[in-house]
């Protein structure tokens, strides 16, 4: 499929072309209240402006519901079910298509433009929904497979349950945060000697601070408590994509986890990207995962097994010194489970899910070291440092650390389907 | 202390002495908004309407805040503060004094009487918080040894952790529905023969359902990311308490909780009572809990060792043939670590806690098999059936089978401090 072409300017290579419109929250110098865009290029259009001055004169769908666009959260955007989203996108893409069929609508009508048009480096991004519950699941097998070894030796690394069910945990949703907020390391209780049986634990700053590539999918669609999403209409409940940071400290994970899981380890931050890319715009670059060589029950079955994402990922670490490198290149694909059966699986007993709830996808690893997605699998749990090319070493993140997630769909460089950036940066620990 | 003598007919033996005054979310068949009131005796004065008839006339900190008695959650009025709680308290406890210094606010003023106050049968209690966030904590000792014999024998009963952190897990807060609220038994994946290792699991109806007694308690202040609530602080920043029925499959958590902890197990409905006592109510009845032999770390240590609080708490079961028998009788005394602890330790990473915040206790157990706050623990998972009165038996709920929980400090029958109950009935298993 020829890439879109646009009348706007949109630079080669850029994560948001016309073939993706994503969803974020922006604010700007003139106007603090948070409001709904979506991402063009090297800009972001304002949809609360572009509401206001009849952007939408030519979709009827939307026009009972263009106050959703004011809101200061996709959440009730969300709400109106992946038609909605669908029609909206195409409307934004026919808007900025070289031809479009409504010229006067933007592409002829500068002081819309000058009103509703804002370069991305210009506008603050803020987190795109209110979360109400955060799920993060452990389906990169890899990666299990890895972190596993770490703790119990190959023989043992994955659970009898893995194959069987999305292994997930509750997380903490207070604590997500949008790309670029500043990460704190930690204080936490933990043992220095984690192998010393008598030794008495320490509170203290994390030494093993660590990040956890993976990808969220935010809920579009409730269900009621009671009632499970069967797994052929799950896909249906997905709004879209984004990146992800489970931020972790080893330390405290390592001593907090039995027999209730992970907890004070995962809950002082988790930082997303903040541009949601549809479930639409994801659509064609649908793979198969991982194959599950378990013949999973029914309720997990899917009809397509097409149902993880080819995403190019990339992890990134900038250190204090500006010496930047990329330590980590992984794909959206070592996945063992999708989102539609992560969903199914979640709601299998009746759990209700509501609008804008998150699901972390589990740390995505692929087999080689090159492609580890935590400094847990790649120094092996701080046994063996990373070299990294500047000649500085790291078992796991130093003050001053800065992790850049960046992930894209697509080698076509008119119509890449990208996720921008998910970025954090390592703040020292608070002393008391 | 004599008690509050009142010009307003309280039964003796009620659980909402003036002694209590908790509070709740009602709706009446006049009025179904849901808005903020008090129990007093058998009614609720409906603080809406009192503010509404200048009730609180005589107590001008509130003046400038009495929008919250209209919310349809406690969050705005919780987020005022424990100060704020507190007179507002006093004061409706002097309106309803029998030597009240106000009688023109309510004791002769039939007119608001008629209006505000409603016999507590004839309202509707709604959940009262909108939860952020909830977690439970795992704080029982006897439960957490009982428990944890099950499943690894007694001497690795206790996790090495056990006495130097309350372990937690974070939970659902979109699955926290209040007292009456029916709990439809999940489907869920399980092994039918969890010790035949390559057998495979099923979806199916949850065949060991159980109860779990907790108390619950609400965060009424928020704390930044990074910023650790402080020991000395964390009772300032704690509401309230309910009652709290942590609802678990025991088969789906066998099957699922390792490695990263009760997930299905636990998300398909969590019941809480509807009035949430103020932390000043059950000031009168701290004591210490069970006697901690480790030196835990400075983060965690109390000034005062009085810290949990004397309540009788006891567990009903109505089967479906009508009959009904008490099967535990507990207190909120068996806890090894209190809510300023877990609020303490929760925060201790800088997790955000945001005001409506629910943490459970974690299982209330005494020693003796009577005292056993879950199926699990008096019929040693299945094992050996419970004989109720009736002549019936149980190894875990049944369709139609009801629990009830009740708790109350006190022995004064003028002014005891109750909870109430927290009720949940079973309803079969969905079809598919
Ligand atoms: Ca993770
Ligand atoms: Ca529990
Ligand atoms: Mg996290
Ligand atoms: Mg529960
Ligand atoms: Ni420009």
């Amino acid at each position: 499929m020829p890439a879109l072409k646009s009348w706007f300017s949109i630079p080669r290579g850029s994560h948001f072309s016309l073939a993706n419109i994503p969803f974020g929250i922006i604010s700007t110098a003139s106007s603090k209240t948070p409001r709904v865009a979506v991402a063009i290029g090297d800009h972001a259009l304002d949809l609360e402006a572009f509401t206001a001055n009849n952007g939408f004169s030519a979709l009827s769908t939307i026009q009972p519901h263009q106050a959703v666009f004011s809101e200061s959260t996709l959440n009730a955007f969300a709400a109106l079910g992946r038609p909605v989203h669908s029609v909206v996108r195409k409307y934004i893409q026919s808007v900025f298509d070289r031809d479009t069929p409504y010229p006067e609508v933007l592409k002829a009508n500068s002081d819309l433009q000058k009103k509703a048009i804002f370069p991305l480096a210009e506008v603050q991004m803020h987190i795109p929904f209110q979360i109400g519950d955060y799920t993060d699941f452990f389906a990169g097998l890899h990666h299990a497979f890895h972190a596993g070894r770490q703790f119990r030796g190959p023989i043992n690394a994955l659970q009898p349950n893995y194959k069987h069910l999305p292994v997930g945990y509750h997380g903490r949703a207070s604590s997500v945060v949008v790309s670029g907020t500043p990460i704190r390391r930690p204080n936490g209780q933990y043992k220095t000697d984690p192998a010393a049986e008598d030794s008495a634990p320490v509170y203290a700053p994390c030494r093993k601070l660590d990040f956890e590539l993976e990808l969220g999918a935010f809920v579009c669609k409730p269900n009621d408590m009671g009632k499970p999403v069967p797994i052929l209409e799950a896909e249906e409940n997905i709004f879209g994509v984004v990146m992800m940071n489970d931020w972790s400290a080893r330390d405290v994970q390592q001593w907090e986890y039995v027999p209730l899981g992970p907890f004070n380890a995962k809950n002082f931050g988790t930082t997303i990207s903040a541009w949601v890319v549809l479930s639409d715009a994801l659509a064609p670059f649908k793979l198969k995962g991982i194959e599950n060589d378990v013949d999973v029950l029914p309720y997990l079955r899917e009809k397509d097994s097409k149902s993880v994402f080819d995403i190019r990922l990339n992890v990134d670490l900038k250190t204090s010194s500006g010496n930047s490198s990329t330590i980590a290149e992984s794909n959206g694909k070592y996945l063992l489970w999708s989102f539609p059966q992560m969903l199914a699986h979640h709601t299998s007993t009746g759990c209700p899910m509501q609008v804008g709830d998150l699901m972390g996808s589990g740390t995505i690893s692929g087999t080689e070291p090159t492609q580890f997605g935590s400094l847990l699998e790649q120094s092996e749990n701080g046994k063996t440092p990373v070299q990294l090319p500047s000649g500085e070493i790291r078992k796991f993140l130093e003050d001053g650390d800065e992790i850049t997630f960046t992930g894209v769909c697509g080698t076509d460089d008119e119509a890449l389907v990208g996720f921008g950036q998910c970025v954090g940066r390592i703040e020292p620990a608070p002393q008391f």
